[in-house]
């Protein structure tokens, strides 16, 4: 696992009154929010004897111990022992930096020091007036954020995965193929379909009557991030979308998945975007359902060896750079 | 676990348009029928990322799957990757011999060399026209297939187990003894009880009044299967029964358990079918119910070390057995 | 884990016709009644074949297996196999001294030779004419049984934990320090709060109006037992309770534990009763959920290292002796 990076903690909606329990990168973390509006992050034990401090009370500016009641600032720091004056070093918690922005909390797992909060990946399609940004998914994945990464790097699952939703005939697989390029850091993979039958639920989107244009540009960010832009568009219509996969690994075996959907047509049609709503929790439950399904698999068989094929250049490409990016945060 | 063995692998009924998965001797099999019939199975894994085939779609003669699309036949070839040409030797899948017979799928796990269609055990009381065949039975048991094993090898068991389904008299136990048999790699335990009640859900399949003369004649062939003739008679009525037993192992702690009862009298009785039905699947929860009670009291005993008594005879004679066909098949 | 001292293994309701089957100290026990009321305890595995005997039928002074149908007498000596006239020292299973006592029955897992049923502690008050003792409680906690005792011997807790039920101002935690004593084994914590607001729960047992004087005396008592004296006043009224804490571990990460509530007023109001039963009941799940919360909390963070705050003297002196016990009897 990859420290040194922002990673998504929570929606901000999710952080309150009442402390949040979720465990990031291996780590159990109690988020709480201050009486001033301010988003904290503790080591989810108590110093004492370890009782997790996300089933205790928030009091203005510090969370409470449920169990002997030692009190925490959002700086970790112990600020209250009931009945003894000196508070030893020790009490002390390890706090995360977060950053809050355009709803969601992102937090840093690693040396606090190297914590730049410019570093946390912009989405400027979130806050322009044009782009309708209100929907957003969480989902709790029981595999490896890995193979969750592999299976947002690879866009010819769509046609297979997401035949009933937003998929499209394989055999244009072959006559309109992925370009992939590799920027730094950075994996952009591309298909554009001139003329194509519009997914399932893609076609009501839009109110296509026939073939479209259909346009996916996946750009992968490391450590764990996937932006996709989405057109299809006829001469009458053009919809785009942007969806940000965001990633945090839970622990080696699981990971927590949110997707971010903003879109820049018919924005204020509440009827459009519970529909729109419906449809993509659709998409993303047969990601998530294909994903598991490998990861049990690969749980039962662990001789297994995987196998390249020719539509895998950005995802060994990806893989090549979280390797690289283990090697220099190692050394 | 002795791979060079017919195993049963599923009813046919179970083979059909949508793929099964069943894990047998620790491998997942991904089980298909093509258009033309034939039961295909292969490794439930693709070769490519690992994701299981049997979520996949069935096309004609091949198998495609659900994650990528990549397509293999009955033989685990991999006749296609969408987008490319070249298929590499390690896209092709491991396939494994099976024969279907009277409802039955076998599978052959061991080396397919070996694979002799002829060795598949023959239960030929399931096809004559004097039989009534058509009631089978599957359980998924949470214990060690060798516990089910030594069920079934002593039939002391059945006077406890049993007592409220097909039992007797414990008391009998000593004034009837069990005859143990051994005949090469064959176990066979007899014991005739000449006039004794019968039990209580026997007594109203033959109408019996009084007693009876009981015959059980219990035939245990390696590695898993055992075979049993049961007979019980009065002066106006005989009840004759066959009662096939086979298992296959699932993983060390899990198996597979198929009944299968013919019946050569009143075969024509849709009542007794369905009467019959349900006595004999009380009469199999209870052999389940303390085979994986006791495998539950061995987890918590790893330490525990069995004594063998008067009535193991045939038990010990089947572990030889089975011992002696492991030291072969390791060599 | 100690071996030798007495341990609460049932509640005497609890074994009766039907045998008991309980885990205590990683051991699996079948507990059983015979004809002439004595209670009785055998390592829950058959000699045989290793089936759980608790499953099996009490026959007078014995039991018998549900299996093999093999006999065991109330001190474990095999008095029955069928069809066998010899029988072998090794058919004999473990048995455990027992005694009965005030509704509660103890069991001795060490070495028999060292079983004196005087040893068992004694809680008098349970006995009296003047106490009522009907109301005993059972929870099976999934947490490691040192984790129960570090809860009971730390009352700082009642003030956070059980804020809504029998809690206290926090800040007399202060004011009104509690004050600990060592004598030999034993470990008494003494907190008398001389004029305080009465908890939620106990202002109604004692119909008072005001203020109260709350007197806490906790006397542990090693391997795993806490008596506690709780006593609340005021000039009309007095209200004293005995709350036996009685843990016995069944595995490494889990514990029995019974509390035995005695009170010695309106003994026979049937109304308090069961109000109180109700109250008492919502004071130990919260203690519950603490302790498992706790060992959740612990078991994903194994490098956790506790820290010990002034109220700790008491727990601190607890762990000591029982560190001292474990030393002495593993010479």
């Amino acid at each position: 696992v990859l420290n040194d990076f922002w990673y998504v903690a929570a929606r901000s909606a999710e952080i309150g009154a009442v402390p949040l329990a979720r465990t990031l990168l291996n780590v159990p973390v109690a988020f709480f929010r201050t009486a001033t509006g301010e988003v904290a992050a503790v080591r989810d034990l108590c110093s004492h004897r370890g009782a997790p401090l996300s089933r205790g009370k928030v009091l203005a500016d510090r969370i409470q111990c449920p169990y002997h009641g030692l009190q925490f600032d959002a700086s970790g720091r112990c600020v209250h022992i009931p009945n003894q004056r000196t508070i030893p070093a020790s009490a002390h918690l390890r706090a995360f930096p977060l950053v809050e922005q355009l709803g969601i909390v992102w937090i840093w797992m690693g040396d606090p020091e190297a914590a730049d909060a410019a570093a946390v990946p912009l989405t400027p399609w979130r806050e322009g007036a044009e782009w309708n940004a209100e929907t957003t998914y969480y989902y709790h994945v029981r595999a490896s954020h890995l193979l969750m990464t592999d299976n947002l790097l690879d866009l010819a699952h769509v046609a297979y995965v997401h035949a009933g939703t937003i998929g499209f005939d394989p055999s244009r697989l072959e006559r309109d193929p992925l370009v992939t390029e590799v920027e730094g850091r950075r994996v952009r993979n591309t298909r554009i379909l001139p003329d194509v039958e519009p997914g399932p639920v893609v076609r009501d989107w839009g109110a296509f009557t026939g073939t479209v244009k259909r346009t996916s540009i996946s750009e992968w960010v490391p450590p764990c991030f996937t932006f996709i832009r989405f057109v299809n568009e006829d001469a009458a219509a053009k919809v785009e979308m942007r969806i940000d996969h965001l990633i945090t690994p839970e622990t080696d075996r699981t990971h927590h998945y949110w997707v971010l959907v903003s879109r820049n047509f018919r924005i204020a049609d509440p009827d459009l975007t519970r529909r729109m709503y419906e449809d993509n929790d659709r998409v993303h439950h047969e990601d998530v359902a294909i994903v598991e399904a490998t990861q049990r698999s690969l749980d039962g068989c662990p001789d297994f060896r995987e196998m390249s094929i020719a539509q895998d250049r950005g995802l060994n490409a990806a893989h090549r750079i979280l390797a690289q990016l283990a090697t220099s945060s190692a050394g």
